[in-house]
C-alpha cells in the first residue's frame, strides 16, 4: 500500500452489510438509500496544516475552504447539500478564532441552506474534518457513466490554485490568484443541472489529468483532450512561465471546478446553463474506447505531471 | 468560550434549516428523519495519540477502540449502527500499519453488522475520527427524558478505564484494568432492549458524574446518587487506594457504559436484560425534581472531581 488508491482498493474489499447501500468506497462520495424517494450521499474530508492551508489563511478563510472543498464532493455527484457533521481538532480553545471560522462558513451555510447537525471537540494540531449529507436531486452523477463519444467539458477555469501556490508569497501573480486558492466555490448549481443529462461527473481536487483519469478508469474508457483548449484565467499566461503552466492546469488540484462527460446533443442545455448561472463551460475533448491520449498543436503529447497524492508528493 | 460545552452552546444558535432534523446538536447523537418510518442518528468522535491512546496501543487496539467509541454513542441513542466513514490522518502509508487497523476493527464490523461506506486521507499526526449513522430500534433515548422518581441504573463496572490510566505502567494492576481502557465493548444490545422502556440515557465516556449531570440538566431535574452502590470489578479497592477512588469512579471517562434512567415500574424488565445479555445492571440513585446530590455512608457527599473536558484538563 503505497498511496491513496491502494487505501481505496482494500477497503472496497470490505463486506457490505446492507443492501440500501448503493455505492460505498470508490467515488466523491457514497451512495444510500433511506426510502423509495430519494437517495442521499454521504462525504468526508480532512483538511490540515500544511497541505490544505497554511498559516497565512484567516480564520475566515479556512472555514470557508473547508465547508467548500467537502460542499464540492456533494456538487459533483449533482446533489444538494443538507447536513454538516464537524470534528474539530484544535491547539487551543480560542472564541475569538472560532467565532471567526465559523463566521467563515457561514456564506456557504446559508447560501444552500445547510444545518451544522452535530460534532465533536479535541484538543492537538489543527484539524477539521467535515462529513456532508446530501440529497438526490435527478440522477447522482457518478465517475463510471462515461459513454464513448461523449464531450468531455470544465467548469470555469483551471490552474488557478496551483498558480497561486507556485507564486511566492506577497508577489502580484499571488496576490491575483489567491483567491482560487482560498475561496474556491462550489459548483452546486451547475452541479444539480447537470444531474439532468450529464453522464459522468468529478470535482477537480487533485488535478485534471487524475480526476479525468478517475472518469475513465471507472468507466472502463479512453479519452482525447486538446491541452490548448484547457480554459485558464486569462491572466495565467502574463503570470506563470511555459515550464509551470502544464503543472497548474494538469497536475495542481484544489480547482474545485467540475469535469463531465455527456453526449454532444445537450449542447443546448450546457449553453443554457452557461447564460443562466453566467458560468464558463468548455468542451476540452472527447470520450474514446481505451486509450487515453493528450494533444497539443495537434500533436500527441505526453504528460508527465501525475496529480496529487498525499502519501507521494 | 473555555469549554467543549460553551462551544456546544454557540453551535447550538446556528440555524436549522430543514424540518427533518429532529435534534440537532446537543445529544450523544443527531436525529434526523429521512422518511416515516424509521429516524436516524449521526454521531462523529476524533481520536488522537495523547488523549484517546497511547504509542503503547497497537494498531488493532487502536482501530478497536476508535471504532467501539463511536458505536457507544448509538448504543445509548438505543439504536442500531450501520455505516461508518473513516477520515484517517496517518503519518505514513504503512501496509501492515493500516492492516492491522482494520484487523482491529473487524470484531466490531462484524458483530453489528456495520459497513464502511467511505472516507477520507491526508498525511499528518495520527488522527482518526469516524462518523456513524444508526437507525431507530424502538423508541431513541436522549438525555433530556430523565422523569422525578425514575431509578438511576449503571450496565457493567465503573471506573476500570480510569484505574487503568493512573496504574503503573506494566504494573500488576495495569495489566489487570487495561482491557477497560482498550477494548471497551458498547452497550448496543442493551441499548437496543432499554429503548423499549428507558426514560434517558448516556454513556459514561467523560466520567459518571459530568455524563449524569447531562441527563439531569438536559431533563431539568435532579438526583440522588449513592456512592457506595456503584458498581466497580472486584479487584477495584485491592488495587486502587482509597484516595484515587472517586476520582477513578465519578471523574474518570472511557468506560462506555450505558448510565440511564427508568420508571421503577420496569424492574422486571431490567432483570430480563440482566439474565438475557449476562450484564450486570445496577440501581445507583433517583432523580429528584432539582437538588444534585451524593450521599455515602448515608450522609451527604460532595464530589470534587468534574469529569474529562479537553480544553479544561
Amino acid at each position: 500500500m503505497n498511496s491513496e488508491q491502494d487505501l481505496i482498493n482494500y477497503l472496497k474489499r470490505f463486506k457490505i452489510y446492507n443492501k440500501k447501500i448503493i455505492t460505498a468506497i470508490g467515488d466523491d462520495c457514497s451512495i444510500i438509500k433511506f426510502d423509495n424517494k430519494k437517495k442521499y450521499v454521504f462525504t468526508t474530508d480532512t483538511s490540515l496544516l500544511g497541505p490544505h492551508f497554511t498559516n497565512d489563511y484567516s480564520p475566515e478563510e479556512i472555514g470557508h475552504k473547508t465547508l467548500a472543498t467537502n460542499i464540492s464532493d456533494i456538487a459533483s455527484m449533482g446533489c444538494t447539500p443538507l447536513y454538516a457533521m464537524y470534528a474539530l481538532t484544535l491547539p487551543k480553545m480560542s472564541s475569538s478564532w472560532i467565532k471567526k471560522f465559523f463566521k467563515g462558513t457561514k456564506f456557504l451555510l446559508d447560501k444552500y441552506k445547510i444545518t451544522i447537525i452535530g460534532g465533536d471537540t479535541t484538543k492537538g494540531p489543527l484539524s477539521v474534518t467535515i462529513q456532508l449529507v446530501g440529497v438526490q436531486h435527478k440522477n447522482i452523477l457518478t465517475r463510471d457513466g462515461a459513454k464513448i463519444g461523449d464531450d468531455i467539458y470544465v467548469t470555469g477555469t483551471i490552474g488557478g490554485a496551483r498558480a497561486a501556490l507556485i507564486s511566492k508569497k506577497g508577489s502580484e501573480s499571488y496576490k491575483y490568484f489567491k483567491k482560487y486558492l482560498v475561496k474556491p466555490e462550489p459548483r452546486v448549481k451547475v452541479g444539480l443541472e447537470l444531474s439532468n443529462f450529464a453522464n459522468s461527473c468529478i470535482d477537480i481536487s487533485d488535478g485534471l489529468a487524475k480526476d479525468l483519469k478517475n472518469i475513465t478508469d471507472a468507466s472502463k474508457k479512453g479519452f482525447v483532450v486538446d491541452i490548448d483548449s484547457i480554459p485558464t484565467n486569462l491572466k495565467f499566461k502574463h503570470f506563470i512561465k511555459p515550464a509551470y503552466r502544464e503543472e497548474c492546469i494538469l497536475g495542481g488540484g484544489e480547482d474545485y471546478e467540475l469535469c463531465f462527460t455527456a453526449n454532444r446533443k445537450n449542447i443546448s442545455k450546457i449553453n443554457y446553463i452557461k447564460d443562466k448561472y453566467k458560468t464558463k463551460i468548455t468542451k476540452i475533448g472527447y470520450i474514446t474506447s481505451s486509450r487515453q491520449k493528450y494533444i497539443k498543436c495537434g500533436k500527441t503529447y505526453k504528460v508527465k505531471v501525475k496529480g496529487y497524492d498525499h502519501f507521494q508528493s
